[in-house]
């Protein structure tokens, strides 16, 4: 019997799950709708009838335990916390209404979806055998997961790794947290949207994204408007590249780690995100950590790693218990 | 036969070195110079003569290690390298010189200064049982040791926790480091000696600081304006404060610590200092952080803490050694 465990991103739009192997291959995988379903347990029945039908495609492999990734996701108590973009209010016990729905006595756990990314990096893409490395999601916000001394850093309240809400600029930018000038409001699809509005008013030059409306806008179309040469869109990259790398230079600071890895969409614009982000980085780095940093993209870029990261959590646990034994 | 543990602190005029108890108890201790011994193996003999003398008066103690927090020490290969404020150049093994002079095979130990103080902190402070926390030393700089899963964080290349080199302000103050607007530049002995400076240009009241030469003026003496209730210290200090609670903020983003911990001389002007940090840590924190994390006053505040953190380097790793036996 080849052992499996489940991976669950739970989304703000959709919830998607696979069964992922130990070497990252994903087996089986479905998607349900988050939204529509206010009330959490009701959303976790939907959620499991789906998860069950998938399962029966595996009837000779044994599932050994499941990760869940989440916004707001707290590690230590398996609960979702006040998570903004999702419809469930307050303090959410999801893994332990989760567990009750397995006849399988399983690990069950949960953390924020940059976290379950860092711990996927980890397993399954660019970091493996790194024990200092942070990963960067780069979505509708900014999310990072930190990895020290081979383990995650879940903070005394499991919260730690919100270097989106680090400030850039104090007079800068109304961010969805409630302050000003974080720097998720600048590097994010959300902040790059921004960005290119900010540019469409300051040059008169011509520019595809001209005729696109705010709401329309997407981190997609920047992306491959910058792949195009349109002269706002590549420009709009080197603002958020400059404005990220020097960030990364106090990131750098507070870690020294071996890589930094970005993911997500706006990833794929290649060296033009790319470029500015490690220019600034090291241009804005102390001497003694100059040239020492790698700025890698994510070994899952472009994969189902919400899911792979969601896996990794279990993965990561059970290789360190069966190296301990 | 009680065990001890010899704790040196290497600084750019004076070195000072301990015996200390497993329970942070200082039994002898001595000083000697570190400027005007430009070889430093020849300093190594010179201290080495210091350690030897202080030892013959504990003849019924038993040497167990030897922990040492320097400027730029690397804790991975036991050296220091390029310290800026010492007079050896490059990259000095100082571990591997000082072990010869034992002639016990018993384990040495080196870290920046900053990193010694969390160990102490953790060891014999307020930090005893806490597995994440933060020191901030402020001194002549700014330095920082991060513990977080209870593990100091040294990060890749042994040079993590400098964050007083994170950037407050990219027109700032320039920075001993070379860059512009450096946290240190702002929030240490010299920071405020600067903030005060500005402060007599700015206002125009009356402030016995008016008298001091920029090169007489120390941080005592604006710590002890600020206590005798004069307006330019005072407001000097709130500056500080401000600034330093801004990036705490951030800080606080990144680790999510149950506690920061301020230590060193300006920390004597009580809640000249410690107010405005703590209020303007809590406003510039994302919702969730907020009420959470203490700010307080080092345990070892006033003590010999850059000895009893060398000292602890040892004591942590006997203490973890022996309850994992």
């Amino acid at each position: 019997m080849q052992e499996v465990v489940l991976g669950i991103d739970i989304g703000g739009t959709n919830s998607k799950f696979g069964f992922v192997t130990h070497d990252g291959e994903l087996l089986e995988e479905g998607t349900c709708k988050t939204k529509g379903h206010p009330d959490f347990k009701e959303f976790l029945d939907h959620l499991f009838s789906h998860i069950d039908e998938a399962r029966k495609k595996l009837p000779e492999h044994t599932l050994v335990g499941v990760g869940i990734g989440a916004p707001n996701g707290n590690y230590y108590n398996g609960t979702i916390e006040d998570a903004p973009n999702l419809e469930w209010k307050g303090t959410v016990p999801f893994v332990d209404e989760l567990k009750k729905r397995f006849k399988e006595d399983i690990p069950v756990v949960l953390t924020n979806d940059a976290n379950a990314a860092a711990i996927g990096e980890m397993t399954f893409g660019g970091a493996k055998g790194m024990k200092d490395f942070i990963v960067f999601t780069l979505g509708t916000g900014l999310g990072s997961g930190i990895v020290a001394n081979g383990q995650l850093i879940y903070g005394h309240d499991g919260f730690a790794g919100e270097i989106g809400h680090t400030l850039v600029n104090v007079f800068g930018r109304t961010c969805g947290c409630g302050r000003k000038g974080c720097l998720e409001t600048y590097v994010s699809a959300t902040g790059i949207k921004r960005t290119v509005y900010k540019l469409l008013a300051d040059y008169l030059c011509e520019s595809e994204l001209r005729d696109v409306p705010f709401n329309d806008l997407s981190g997609r179309m920047i992306t491959e408007a910058a792949l195009r040469g349109d002269f706002i869109a590549v420009q709009a990259f080197e603002y958020t590249g400059r404005i990220l790398g020097m960030k990364l230079a106090d990131t750098v600071a507070h870690f020294s780690p071996e890589a930094i890895f970005l993911f997500g969409g706006l990833v794929n614009a290649g060296d033009h995100l790319m470029k500015p982000a490690k220019f600034h980085m090291e241009d804005n780095m102390m001497r003694n950590f100059k040239g020492k940093v790698k700025l890698l993209v994510s070994g899952l870029q472009n994969k189902n790693a919400a899911v792979l990261g969601a896996s990794a959590l279990i993965w990561e646990k059970l290789h360190k218990e069966r190296r301990a034994t």
